[in-house]
């Protein structure tokens, strides 16, 4: 898995022509899957591959039995409401369905005729979380932010240490996982006031943002048969955006000793659109690690892995305010950073995942943890930001903030792009802070 | 919810003559719910209702039309594969469909003749995870479990300054849930063995068991809405026998700063059935928490809490060797202890989740947490009961345990009796160690 083929060669064109739009995060080369429906309408979801403005219907192109082969049989997965079914197919599916794809929407495809009527424009689609996510598992990969925020708690001393040792996970909520565009409510929780006693129950004084990428698992394992990190990858069906919403007051008061729990499962925001491993091929780079850092233990390594395990996906951050949205700005962007700069990469997270025996599913999610970059600037959650609420940040419009306000929205966008290769990107992730309930 | 009614009359006798046997766990008084299937067989599995040492089949009960109204409806639902859709359909129909059965199944009853062949044998059955199970979620609620466990890190502070004000919860694996019968490996991981200053990949040389209670979520609560503590035990469909596995090595290494991870996920096991919480009714007993403790906050208060939120449960573990196996001995009893004991109710879990407008689902699991009581022989895990391996357990056959060996099977029972109500049992929750695989 992830090696260049034609798929990947940036001269190819399209017959959409909006695939070749300045900017577009959707080319021929990135081929992403959702799942979707028109807007207001009654219409069952299903699942819709993005080319420039416009959605393939999955379901349509099924029906006019474009493809054969196992590349049919992918497309007829894909038809479904979510999009388990294809990601229980496995690589060579997936990989099958893929190149059939890139050759059908290309210039002079003969299949233009039929697909052409297959199409749906996005600005005129709604999506679903794109899969049942059976189980939600939230890393911590980003050595940058776990020293970030244990120099809050522990100046001396701020990493742990396990933490070079251990790609360090827990499990989430999967019940409130939405797709961009929710709106969720401020939420209420047990906090502890400073200099108070006695916690009380209030709304969250808190409120902020992590920064992720989510990453959906495709064939899963049986139950006591770990992954070896040298087919890992085989098991990962893609990428998307990810928003670990954090109550803060919250977590500081309940999480000894078992971890975040009310502090995060109010709401986590996926970006609609999963970029596959194999359009991300062409952006792998070295997963690097300092040499005076202890090595990864050998059921964490690979040549493979050493050699192009990480991903250089970059990341934004824009926050819009209430007054922005009223006087028609885009958002602030308040972080830019990287996904290369994580400590642990996909593979890793899938090999220790499993090597107890715990078993994946097909559309389990990980997020990857916060994703906060080497400097300051690249933190991807207020807590870093504002130094735990202390400098809060100076907005271009001259507003201030130090954690959310009701009526704030979030919008994370992620793309890829270098010379001598096609810019691929993720589309939006947003999400909207609602008053809390009264 | 809750009341006592004719289902509960003692005197109730069916026209199945082994719900009169001594010590049955399944009278006309008790009547839970699993799902089942003819063992080795291609059979769907469906919901049953346990009568003495029969299963009624309730797909083929609602094949006969027995029932009208709601009761058929809810039977209905209790036919398909998992028992989600009975569980969403909400307490007044579970009553509905208890009575309909309680009715039914009484000496004399004119359903008797369409019944009697709607009956399987529990000993040709085998059992499935009786749901679906979206999220599941581990408490901690025993004060006595949380204070031995504190003690043996913190002897000066066992207690952490939140657990009396906080039902302490924290999401876990839900895709490892097996039922009862499940033998699962030895799981490997990293710890860190005394003194060494690198972690390193071992089979886990410290498993435990956590002598639990599940609880399955009925109705649902939307996302946002939060179910307050006086309607709670309405999204309450009933309780189980739950043995959470634990590997006290690994869970030292991993669990700083983000909670336990892979030492309790791979594998988690239930009993087959779940006695309603109508059934416990003649069970409840006061919520009593000492009167210099602090008391809970309004969200987590109720009269009806503090007048009937605990239920007198009774729970012992055994732990059978190979050794016994071998001599055709019965298990050793090692911790005999009640639910009454627990510091958090259930109804105060189910206000404490939602609180923040958490989600939850029909078939949701919770666990309550290691249920040790006050004194050290009602300790539920092996790190309490040999004071984290210091003191191992001597077995009646001479062996000794500090943590469980290969080829240990651990047996947890629970049953529920007193003067002037019928004795009701939940069966068993039995799990096997395999060894590590290589």
């Amino acid at each position: 898995m992830g090696l260049m083929n034609e798929t990947h060669d940036p001269a190819l064109r399209s017959w959409v022509a909006s695939a070749h739009a300045a900017g577009t995060d959707f080319p021929l080369q990135n081929l992403p899957f959702a799942s979707f429906r028109r807007q207001g309408s009654n219409e069952a979801f299903r699942g819709g591959v993005a080319i420039g403005d416009q959605i393939l219907d999955l379901a349509l192109a099924a029906r006019t039995g474009v493809f054969t082969g196992e590349a049919a049989l992918a497309l007829q997965a894909g038809a479904e409401e979510r999009l388990n079914a294809l990601m229980a197919l496995g690589p060579k599916a997936w990989s099958a369905l893929r190149l059939a794809l890139s050759r059908a929407l290309r210039e002079g495809a003969a299949e233009q005729t039929r697909l052409a009527d297959c199409l749906v424009p996005q600005a005129v689609a709604e999506y679903g979380v794109p899969a049942r996510i059976g189980d939600y598992t939230d890393f911590y990969t980003s050595v940058h932010h776990a020293t970030n925020i244990g120099r809050q708690f522990r100046p001396d001393n701020p990493l742990l240490p396990n933490y070079k040792w251990i790609p360090i996970g827990y499990h989430g909520r999967a019940s409130s996982i939405g797709v961009s565009g929710q709106a969720f409510h401020r939420p209420r929780g047990q906090t502890l006031a400073a200099g108070a006693t006695q916690p009380s129950l209030e709304p969250c004084q808190r409120l902020d943002i992590e920064l992720e990428l989510g990453i959906f698992v495709g064939t899963g394992n049986p139950l006591g048969e770990p992954v070896p990190v040298t087919e890992a990858e085989d098991h990962v069906f893609g990428l998307c955006l990810l928003n670990d919403w954090s109550a803060r007051d919250i977590q500081a008061w309940e999480y000894q000793p078992l971890g975040p729990f009310l502090s995060k499962n109010f709401a986590t925001t996926l970006s609609p659109w999963i970029v596959t491993l194999e359009a991300l091929a062409p952006y792998r780079v070295p997963f690097e690690r300092p040499a005076d850092d202890p090595q990864p233990l050998p059921y964490l390594d690979s040549e493979a892995n050493r050699r192009q395990g990480s991903l250089d996906i970059q990341l934004q951050v824009a926050l819009q305010t209430p007054k922005m949205r009223d006087a028609g700005q885009a958002g602030a962007t308040i972080c830019r950073t990287s996904y290369r700069h994580a400590y642990w990469t996909v593979a890793q997270m899938v090999a220790h995942h499993t090597v107890n025996g715990c078993n994946l599913q097909p559309g389990d999610l990980f997020g990857s943890g916060t994703l906060s970059g080497p400097t300051l600037d690249q933190a991807g959650a207020l807590i870093e930001l504002t130094t735990g609420g202390k400098n809060p940040l100076s907005l271009p419009n001259g507003e201030r903030r130090t954690w959310l306000e009701d009526g704030d929205s979030v919008v994370i966008r992620g793309w890829c792009e270098k010379a001598g290769a096609a810019r691929i990107g993720f589309g939006e992730c947003v999400g909207t802070v609602l008053p809390a309930r009264s």
